[in-house]
């Protein structure tokens, strides 16, 4: 095994580590030694990882060969492991300018607090119709159009089946939805309506379609996890719970979105369910793996939907589908009913079409808790932004990690430090230069840990399925997750430990991490990667390269769209916050898309629910 | 591989598990596969075992025979991980007759508040001086005596120093210390004999002998962890927090004790500073890995040490040697200046004469915390037990599971059962019956999360030492520590959160779990054993059979000495209490000891430093 030795990192201290904008931690560019691999070549390899002793083998010489051993498996650390990304309320820090709504309230009284926090003047809402080339419809334009009669929840679900179905025709394909059945669609949409006609809607979201990864259970569907089989190994028998809040708001669930199988990539290429497609050029890819969730929203077909983000799987796809997308704090919302893919990183998430609508989406979620284990239940009340009649907060302070930031392509850079430079003339808030070290040992030590916690829990289930049941992409990571050693998980979670001090170091000087959301904008859909997958690992450090502190130290995250690249394709940037401080999140997000989205264009692939309009193309 | 294979356990959800006495859960007695090996047979199963490839197998088989894959490493668990046994302080339920500590007053405060609560007349105090056939001197003993002038600190630190030497002559040899400083000795007890000649002692631990486990950095000494190596790479600079408090308290530290080498076995036996004797006859095993501490404690050396309990380590050694061991509740101390043995389960712990003594160390060490990561700081304040001039509590509660109960030798079993009885007379506290399921699962899950601890602990420095310099026992652990994978690991922490569950369940309907503290009494040290230690794997199970859910699940618990076998050996009782009930616990113990103690015997080697007595043997 001499060839595989390695000289392993020796950290220093975290209290003597430098964090300062002149400091001089290295900036360490994702190491990725694999080449990209779609079609036989991705077989010829799970084919060999397969092999007992030569796969064992081959997945070691990965491993030392991306760093993984040096930084990770024969790092010598001594800061303790921290085990979960928990937050205890006294974390929580003075926000401003919030609303403290009541906790254990329903999920209705929840609403109505966030659309009375929604902005009704003009004061912060640049954003107003007129201004605006092309803006989505949001759940109070559904509101007030069914409120108003001028349209009913029956006629929309009755045009939301019909784009569905026309996405899902050959020529376009968008591979939204891996379930969805109109006649509870349409059941609910009659119920929906009838509430209308009676004069007695829930809240604004009665009526409102809302789509749900198929992580997340949602009654009638099964929930496959993206898989040919998870479903027959676990029967769900009835809404998660963040569903369950949801439909108590009158929300119609329209079904199950695609997604990344076991939520194990980035890219969105489902070889049982299709690739998801990107609303924008539908020859490149969504993003994942809340691929089918981001493109639902970015097609008009749902003002939001729900996503889980186990590493960026919220934020990706609505990054690269021009989407609001929503990570909350780590025991912020309930587990309940998800899929456990791992469970210290993933969190459920919100995609939505504006900031607004992930605001309502959010309080809705939210506040009720039901935590899984091993969260102890500290989250404290959730608050909002009091966007409505309020000026912007004044004094607020972005870190920036210029080596980090600026490791994105030329377009993704410019875009985001331009929405830097509006955000400072509009509002004055300014950017704080800083250095985060060690990103790429989080990157790493992330990618142990949930692919340790994803082996653990699907083991039982590997054990018994028919492996031609399993995409190939997934049949080589499955190979690599089942590798870790418990050295070297609790070194990650050593590194965890060392991240949280960072981070609170950092949040001691300023409200939030600013990054772009993702390095690179979608790529091609190439043609040798709908059957098998792709391996791509070069493309999908770019796609998570700012995505970990959110999962790994359970932090807040939110994504705006900033602009396009010249191919037209979103480009987002990413608000980190400290713990809990999602309202200040929404608030800066939402002044971000005040002064950015009037000139966003119309995705290639867009259903206008509420006009009199079908897809165009 | 085949023939490695296992039909892995499928865990029921906890729901469905039946904790009554009715329950039809098995009790599975210990499935221990391995004999007893010294001598020569543990060299050559360490060369075994050190084989790269034949070892790795070999361990394997180990797991396998011993039902580590059946219960662990490969066992369907729907539970998700609990990493901590981390309590949040709102799980403190109300205890009664208890006297809560200022938070954050100095150590010598709470030290006096201690003593406040000790029982000042005989209303619950059966144990007056007169009743006993022998008694050890207790903290209170020493500060009268040096109040009263009768002797001073002086001339008690010259009789320990003598005692200690004539200790360590080889017709004896117990083993009781690794360092010791005669001369750092002597001066702390010059300063505190002029504090009392000035009629300032800081509290009544001022002047009184303390000794602490090899584990704690106390100054001026090394902390070896019982090896010959592991000070060449860490140099303890500063003392412990829980020594601090100490040392602010008056408190002279005497030196460093012998410990099972880096606490990995439960004998006592250290070949490199000698296997500890137990005082009660000195042809016998005092147990481990806090050996030395219980055995300076039972041998009157000192009236109370400090010991760290990661596996039963303070409670198992303060039985065989008929003393009282406290293991805090997860969380209550500080562990700062402690070895990382490991990080979830290890707590520093008390090894008392009496449990008045027990109480007062208790409160000088607590209540002032400076929590090691990952435990967020949520402990209550700490209680104490009102003992003073209160009647016993009514109405108290004992869980007992009858199989459990029983599965220890008949001696163990009927003195314990004797226990029972009398404090049902003289109280009126019940026992009732439960079940405790998956007690061997749970030992198992232990032992994988202290092994796979451990190892990411020390692998860095075992890559570095010559293992010449290594207990040949710690060679052999050291190569199973060092096999568990990351699925094994997560496996144990969800049988981890099964037990929290079930341990929650019975405490609704119990105050605490009372078991004997060891399965078997101190055994004899046979001649193969000194220089290799031993591998007596049954009678380590049956050491630690009752030890785990303190460990594990971070519950408080206490041992107290109930009796004697034929062989004059004590027995001990155990008692496991809710999160944070150290005042329940002690209340009991205080109960018990009140009643049993009346009997005891001298320990064959026992130095009376307050008379003028020689050591008796």
């Amino acid at each position: 095994m001499g060839f595989l030795d390695v000289m392993p990192k020796i950290y220093k201290p975290v209290a003597e580590v430098n964090l300062s904008a002149h400091s001089d931690e290295p900036y360490i560019h994702a190491n990725v030694k694999a080449p990209r691999m779609a079609g036989f070549f991705v077989k010829v390899f799970a084919w060999v990882l397969e092999l007992r002793i030569v796969g064992a083998f081959v997945v070691e010489i990965l491993k030392r060969n991306n760093l993984v051993h040096k930084f990770v498996s024969f790092a010598e650390i001594s800061e303790p492991p921290l085990y979960t990304p928990t937050h205890v309320s006294e974390d929580n820090y003075e926000e401003q300018q919030v609303y403290n709504m009541k906790p254990g309230s329903p999920s209705t009284e929840r609403v109505q607090e966030a659309v009375d926090c929604l902005p009704k003047d003009a004061e912060f809402a640049v954003n107003s119709d007129s201004n605006s080339d092309f803006r989505r419809w949001t759940i109070m334009d559904y509101s007030r159009a069914y409120s108003s009669r001028q349209i009913t929840p029956h006629l929309v679900a009755m045009r939301f089946l019909a784009a569905v179905k026309e996405s899902s025709e050959p020529h376009i394909n968008m591979s939204f939805f891996i379930n969805y059945n109109p006649e509870d669609i349409l059941r609910q949409a009659k119920e929906s309506t009838l509430r209308y006609e009676n004069g007695t809607p829930i809240s604004v979201l009665d009526g409102v379609l809302v789509a749900v990864k198929d992580e997340i259970d949602c009654m009638p569907y099964p929930t496959t996890g993206g898989t040919k089989w998870y479903h027959k190994f676990r029967i769900s028998i009835e809404d998660a719970h963040i569903v369950k809040q949801l439909r108590s708001c009158g929300a119609i669930l329209v079904g199950k979105t695609n997604m990344h199988e076991i939520g194990a990539g980035t890219s969105g290429i489902n070889p049982h369910y299709g690739a998801v497609r990107n609303p924008y050029d539908i020859t490149k890819i969504s993003g994942g793996s809340s691929s089918g969730s981001a493109a639902v929203v970015s097609a008009g077909l749902c003002p939001i939907a729900l996503g889980v983000d186990g590493g960026g799987s919220v934020r990706i796809p609505a990054s690269l589908c021009g989407v609001v997308g929503l990570k909350p704090t780590f025991g912020r919302v309930s587990h309940a009913g998800i899929l456990p893919l791992n469970w210290t990183v993933g969190m459920a998430g919100v995609l939505a079409g504006t900031v607004e609508d992930a605001l309502i989406a959010y309080a809705a979620i939210s506040g009720d808790l039901q935590l899984r284990q091993p969260t102890p239940s500290l989250a404290p009340a959730t608050n909002l932004p009091l966007l409505a009649s309020t000026n912007p907060i004044a004094n607020i302070k972005l870190a920036k990690y210029e080596k980090w930031f600026n490791d994105s392509a030329d377009e993704v850079r410019t875009s985001c430090e331009h929405a830097l430079d509006m955000l400072h003339n509009h509002y004055g808030w300014e950017t704080v230069e800083v250095t985060l070290p060690e990103i790429e040992e989080m990157r790493l030590a992330h990618y142990v840990t949930i692919a340790s916690e994803c082996n653990a829990s699907l083991a039982p289930h590997f054990a018994k399925i028919n492996f031609a049941d399993v995409g190939w992409d997934v049949r080589v990571a499955h190979q690599v997750y089942r590798s870790f050693h418990s050295r070297e998980y609790l070194n990650a979670q050593k590194i965890r430990n060392r991240q949280m001090y960072f981070h609170k170091e950092i949040f001691k000087h300023a409200d939030v991490i600013v990054t772009p959301t993702t390095g690179v904008t979608a790529y091609p859909l190439q043609r040798d990667t709908f059957k098998t997958g792709e391996l791509d690992y070069i493309n999908g450090a770019a796609l998570v390269r700012f995505m970990i502190a959110g999962n790994f130290l359970g932090l807040p995250a939110i994504t705006v769209m900033v602009g396009c690249d010249k191919g037209g394709m979103p480009i987002s940037i990413q608000f980190i916050g400290r713990p809990w401080s999602e309202a200040t999140l929404l608030h800066l997000a939402y002044g971000l898309q005040a002064i950015c989205s009037k000139s966003f264009k119309r995705p290639m692939i867009y259903y206008d629910l509420l006009k009199e309009e079908t897809a165009s193309q």
